[in-house]
Order: structure tokens, then sequence, then C-alpha cells
């Protein structure tokens, strides 16, 4: 069986043809700047040389037109023609309440992402775009919709509500969704996998650290907690993103500012984070920790920061689910950056957490246990792979159709 | 000696006369509707019947000489004259950056108060009002401030940055402060002494749950880490302010009600926290009991968000200092609602904290030992005094003049 796995963005389109039979990947790629001037399409077949082609894609079916003809080219293509794609399953930002797993796309569903376009403005149009632009391009082919926010979706009731007035939950949906919930069910599971035992029988602190980052609490195998909340701002400071700061600060900042509502979510979401803390040295780890090696304060300040928060929300998940198991981190910055994960769990000897900075310190995007033999609280680094989540998912409800 | 110590609110001013011989309570009351029509004089001094004078307070100054009248009278005073007041001790709730400790007033101190009214924008222009009117009223009697922010002051960096542009700390002074710092100070302090052990031996974790509420981290004695940040809304859920939540949220709220910067900080500050959560059942911890225990699904949800809250701070704050050996409960609902009491850390196994339930049962505003005989983790309720710290900040600094 070989599957498509979509995930639409606003102006981009990335893509990955999977073969079930052994879940290798045939081909990926992008198609960057949908909808403006100088789009292209990078793709790259296994075994092949990327190649990078001009497009003028005025829209996501153009942009899908242009991935189904590079698939199926005689060069650069890895299928003899479009039939031989089985099923498609799309990345989608938020299935708000109602979806807690993956589902095979029909028109209800169409219209519960479109109903959840107030809570994902940004992705669920885009996400709808792909679904629609793929219908159009291969209209007899399954498709199916994996949510972000599904595997939060077992959260308890005072996990996930706000301190606000109830009205806000029934009259706006304003609750805790969390996100990257294909990653974190992914490397929870991987993890009790490696770690030799049922995923019901351990607590788990997946910690998915990228340019954006959140945290879950994972219980037995079910979601219980998770640090992005309504939209993917809240919890740790990440890139560009703040994370929790006083909400009393964004009416203040709003008034000494002069920002509209949408400036200040600008400011959040795109001006804060590492690159605001660093004083726009950059929102790339990788930047700051060279100049944090240089002796850069501010670096060091945004890095310091960023750990201490990570530190706090594995105590408090810990404080949670009364006790952790094993830790887990992920995504590019928690599978690379050996500092950041040193000075996020180094000093958890309270919570049986030893960690072993030598083993450590040489563990660069592969799997690795980072723990030493006695600790307690196993740590492990695990690459984690949503697109496979899409895959089997995707796999799994197209046959039980 | 006799300390005056004066907490003046916008149109209320609280006091209460100390003998340091002793430390007893002399005297205490409060004036309330200072500046609008029907305000008041409540008093009672030790021994002696309440009373309640009718007053035309139309500033602090007024307000101020029907308490020295009052402390001064023969059937209801407990002093001859005003000059028996030996010196004067003033709570201030912001003294920013510059004062990690109690000062003796004077005019630098003054205007750096003067300085911090953006920090603190009710308060302390309050506070200011207070003093002012005791110069006047005892030009020759010295004077002290302590600051509700001072003992938090001790916090490292990256627990008081948040992950906004570095801007917007040099430029608009935005950084987490804390609040309640004369109480948790209090509460560790006296917590130290119940345990037995030197307070630079310990780390201990302060629940300061009253109507408004926080958590800090003491570690050895100074205060590393608290929930209240650049104003006391950030944190747990309280009475009415929600604590923490994704600052989207705020934008977003404020586009879909058509909320003002002001209108948004009322929701959050006076229509949020369990008053909110309840659908505006009650504001008070009592009332939500009682209906919980009526079966109210709302009151339940809202006692049960501001539990799990607790829990995960308390959580957050034992991986901050890598473990803790003392927790303590204060304040209006610390001290007296066993049931939240119960819910934050009934489950805190992992950590070393046992609770004794049937005797937390019965632990109502006194000092008490709550864990059991074996619990690694001492737990205590203690009663807060915040007046007391007051009048020996105050006694110690004119002492030392």
């Amino acid at each position: 069986m070989n599957i498509l796995v979509v995930n639409a963005g606003s102006s981009s389109l990335k893509y990955q043809l999977m073969n079930m039979e052994d879940e290798s990947i045939q081909a990926k790629g992008i198609v960057e700047r949908i909808g403006m001037a100088g789009s292209f399409l990078k793709h790259s077949a296994t075994g092949k040389e990327t190649v990078q082609i001009e497009l003028d894609a005025k829209n996501h079916v153009v942009a899908i037109k242009a991935v189904l003809e590079a698939l199926t080219d005689s060069k650069i293509g890895v299928l003899k023609n479009i039939d031989e794609i089985d099923a498609v399953g799309h990345r989608v930002l938020h299935g708000g309440e109602k979806f807690t797993k993956s589902v095979v796309i029909n028109q209800a569903v169409l219209d519960a992402i479109e109903e959840y376009i107030p809570l994902g403005p940004l992705h669920n149009p885009a996400n709808l775009m792909g679904i629609e632009a793929c219908e159009e391009a291969m209209p007899n082919v399954p498709m199916v919709a994996v949510f972000d926010t599904a595997f939060h979706q077992t959260m308890p009731k005072e996990a996930f509500m706000y301190g606000l007035p109830y009205e806000a939950y029934t009259k706006h949906k304003i609750r805790r969704y969390g996100f990257h919930g294909t990653s974190h069910y992914f490397v929870a599971n991987k993890a009790a996998e490696v770690h030799g035992k049922d995923i019901k029988d351990l607590k788990i602190i997946t910690c998915h650290i990228g340019n954006g980052a959140s945290i879950a609490a994972v219980k037995y195998g079910e979601c219980v907690d998770t640090s992005m909340g309504l939209t993917p701002l809240e919890g740790l400071v990440m890139g560009t993103r703040c994370g929790d700061i006083d909400p009393a600060i964004v009416p203040i900042l709003m008034d000494k500012e002069g920002f509209t509502t949408q400036e200040m979510d600008t400011y959040m979401n795109k001006k804060s984070g590492v690159l605001g803390l660093s004083n726009n040295l950059s929102s790339d780890f990788r930047d700051l920790g060279n100049a944090f090696k240089e002796g850069n304060e501010l670096a060091a300040l945004a890095l310091h920061v960023v750990a201490y928060r990570i530190k706090k929300y594995i105590g408090a998940y810990a404080a949670a689910m009364n006790g952790v198991d094993v830790i887990v981190f992920t995504a590019g910055v928690g599978e690379n950056d050996s500092y950041i994960r040193e000075m996020s769990i180094g000093t958890l000897n309270y919570l049986g957490v030893e960690l072993d900075k030598e083993v450590n310190d040489k563990i660069h995007g592969k799997l690795a246990t980072i723990s030493t033999a006695d600790s307690k609280v196993a740590v492990y680094v695990i690459p984690t792979n949503e697109e496979l989540v899409i895959a089997r998912d995707t796999q799994r409800l197209v046959n039980a159709e």
C-alpha cells in the first residue's frame, strides 16, 4: 500500500510518499511560496538526486498536481501512475473536541474542520485547501485526517479548563486543546517499546522541543496534560513564541506600545521566545549555542530560560501523574541540543533522574538512552516521526472501511 | 515600643497597634469608604468591645486622624496620647527591583514608590497616600516601608524573565516580581522553626492560598521562584483572578467580545477565577465547598481546577529546587480548607508527601502538622501574620537608625 502524507500550510505543501509494506519513504518534498511569485517544488526520491522545479503554483491545486507529476515522472519519480497512490493522509491542526482520533474524510469531517477555523485560523483553512486540492486531483482515492489535537483529548476537565468565566468555554470553546499530538503519541509509544514495558503501565513525560515546543504527560498511554493550550502559544519559551506570561502583561503592553490585538498576537508569536530574549540575535538554538560559547550573555539567558521552563513542566507533570518512569526528548532541539537537555534534567535527582552527561553530550538526532544504568527514571532521545503516524493511521482506517 | 502597622488601600486603611515587648496586638481596625459617602471606622482594642464610628473621611489624612483619636480615646483607646506611638510600619505593594528588603522612609524612598506606580497602579498611589497622611498627623515619628515584592527579589534571572523581547524588560520593567512576600517570608521561617532546622538547610514550598493566591519556592531561606508575576494576576486560579492562561486568549477574547484593554483586565482580574468557573456562583471557597457537597458540578470543577494548579506548582518548584523538605499552607483557604489541601497534596507520594487525612480534616486556622509521622516531606498549616513581619522590620530598622 502506497500512502501519500500531506501537510498543507497557507503557502506551502509538504509531502511524503510511503510504502507501507516496509514503511519506507519512497519520495518526499515541499512546494513553497504557493500563491506568491517564485513558487517552486523541491523533490527527492529515495536514492535519486534532489531536484528543484520552478512553478507557477497560484493555489494548492496547482501545487498538488506538480507533486503528482514529480512522483510519476520517469526520471525523478517513483510511481508509474497516480493510481498507485492508495490513500492520502492529511495532517490537520485543529479538531476541537470532536476528534479524539483520526478519521476517514467525508463531508461531515470537512464541515467540522471548517467549524474549527476560529480555533486554528492560520492552519485549518490551509489544511482544507490541501484536502480539497487532493480531492480534485485524485477524486477516487480515500483520504484520512490526522489531527494535531486528537491525542490530547483524553485530558481531564481540571487540566483543560482555564480559570475564566465558564461562558468562555461554552460560548467560545476556549479551553486547552494541545498540539503536536501525533509526535507526543509516537515518541511515547516508541519509548514504551524501548523501555520494554506496556505503555499502560508507564508514566511518561514527552518533551517535543523544536522551534515550536510542547510537553505532555502521558499516563498509562493517555495524555493527561500538555503545555500548549487553546493555541500553540502557551507553555514553553520557543523559537519566537513567548510561552507562559502573566496575562495582565497583554493589555499593559498593548496600552504602552499602542498595539492592536493583531499586533500584540504577532509580538507574542513572532517576535518573542529566544529570538526576543536574545535581543533579536536568532530564533535558532544552534546560533544561540554558538553565541553562548562565545560569551554572549543574552544567548545564555535565552537558553537558560528555555531549559528552566522545561524543568518546571517536567516537575509539574510528575506531580500531575504522581511520579514519572520515562522522560523523552524529541524534535529538532530535543534530539540535537545536549546542553538544553542537560540544563533541563541534569538536576532532577530528587525525582530519580540520573543523566549520563558523557553519553548525553554525544547524542544528536538518534535514538539513545541518556540516563545512567541505575537511574530510576529512564531518559530517552527519540527522533519523532509524525508522517509515519499519519501513514499508519491512514492505512488502518482505509483498510477498515 | 509601640508600632502602628498601616495597610492603606485606595479607599480603605487597615491598622494594627502592636506592643513589641511581647508582640501583642493592642488594637486594630479599618477605615472603609475613604473619599466616598458613608465612610466609617471599625475599631477594636484588645479586651474591649468593637465599635463602629461614622466618619466624613474625605481623604486618608482624615482617616488616619480618626484612627489616632480612637487609639487615644479614654473609652475605646489604649494610649494616653499620640507620642506613645514610637514608629509606623507601612505595607507597600510594589518596590520594583530597587527594594530587596524593608527600608526607613525618606524622600528617596517616596520617590521610588512613586516611580513604581506603573507597576502597581492601584496600590502604590494608595500606599503613598497612607504614608503622607501619617507624616502629616505624626510628623516626628519614624516610618518604615515593607514591600510585598521584596522577599522575591532573590529570584535568579531565568526565573524572573519572561520569554518576551528583551526590550520589554529594559524599557517597561516587565519581569516577574511576585507578591505576598511578607507572608511567604513569615511562614517559611515559622516552618523552619517548627521543623526544628535552620532555614538555610531547607527547601520549602509555601502556598499562600486566600482570595488572592501565590506559591513560592524558598531554597535555603531565599525565594527562588514564585507564581505571581508582573502583577498579582499570574499563577494560581484565585477567587476572581484567572491565573495562568494561554496569552493568545487575551487578544482573541478582546476581538470576540469587543473588550477594551481595561475591560479585558477587569474580566481577568474580577470576573474570572472560581467566581467565573462556577458561573458566578461565588468567589468564596466556603460557598463553593457547600455547593459542591450539594452536588453542584461547576463548584466541584472550580475547586478541582484550583487544587490541580496548586499541585502542579508544587511539582514545578520541587523540580526548581531539586527536591522539597517542607510544604506550608497559609492564608484564608490554605489555613481552613482541608478539601483543597487534600486535593492538592493527597497524591504526591512520589515526592515523599504522606498526608494524614484524618488530622487534615480537623485543621482549620491553626498551626498544625498534617503529614504523617513517617512522611519524608513535612506539611504544615501555619497561620500567616504579615502585620507581625511589618512590625518586627519596623522595630529593627528604627532601632538601628
